[in-house]
């Protein structure tokens, strides 16, 4: 993408930031998706509005961004993100098959601003044990029957 | 918890997953939440149907426990799934604050059914240079603005 339009989208993914964030209510994050350098989709954080953990304004955007293409394979499409992205959001581009993001502020910037983003990407990559979250594996005979049944199927749809 | 309800929700997350899949649209997964004891939402894969890149199970269970309970801080809650959570829905348990998640098949036993779990999971924990996805720093003047704002409202909301 062209250095000119790279600019002006990431500066409305931070104007919409701020613009949303006035009140104190939505949190300070703003996304925009492109399509073909054309502006698809716009978000904001949403998460006490809408009482919603996973209305970040990437999320939103990605979903916005697929309704309005009609498809959930965004890989010709790009993110811009007014904060580095967390790792739901990262992992969503990544499932949306996006292959670039834009960002201005980090991860420690949004830290300084009270949110837990660098802490949460620190978690992440702990081992299991070592994570604040406890993740209990409860093993069953049927842990593997939905795959069975899945790859049985030759009519199943490709993700 | 104790084990035997823990047995009946893990099987419940298994049985979403199997019902759900069989027609080869719904990716199989499927996730239940639960509040004190008690179940609170059910989710299953939707990201063909919906053609939503979010709606994975876990992700379609916190929303709807978000939407049951009219609070998106669910840290009273556990979050049974079928499979260990992706990245994208790991975080979002640590954003709605849940403590406790269990889950049936391993992220390697999707990466068998075709799917990328493990994949990702190693993809996330590597240095931005090394990551498929790009991750472009764009800086501009106005990053630490939405914060900045944010910081200087005393009537904002905590996250």
């Amino acid at each position: 993408m062209k250095d000119q339009l790279s600019e002006k989208y990431i500066k409305m993914a931070i104007e919409l930031a701020i613009e949303h964030s006035k009140e104190g209510i939505n949190g300070p994050f703003g996304a925009v998706i492109t399509h073909k350098d054309r502006l698809v989709a716009q978000g904001w954080n949403r998460v006490h509005e809408w009482k919603d953990p996973t209305a970040h304004a990437e999320i939103v955007a990605i979903r916005a961004a697929s309704q309005s293409l009609g498809r959930f394979n965004l890989d010709d499409c790009c993110l811009f993100s007014s904060c580095y992205p967390c790792p739901m959001c990262l992992a969503a581009a990544y499932w949306a098959g996006i292959k670039t993001v834009y960002y201005a502020a980090t991860a420690r910037d949004a830290d300084k601003a009270g949110f837990l983003d660098q802490k949460l990407i620190d978690e992440m990559c702990k081992s299991d044990k070592a994570k604040e979250i406890d993740l209990i594996r409860l093993e069953t005979v049927e842990s593997f029957k939905p795959f069975e049944q899945w790859l049985a199927n030759p009519n199943r749809l490709k993700y």
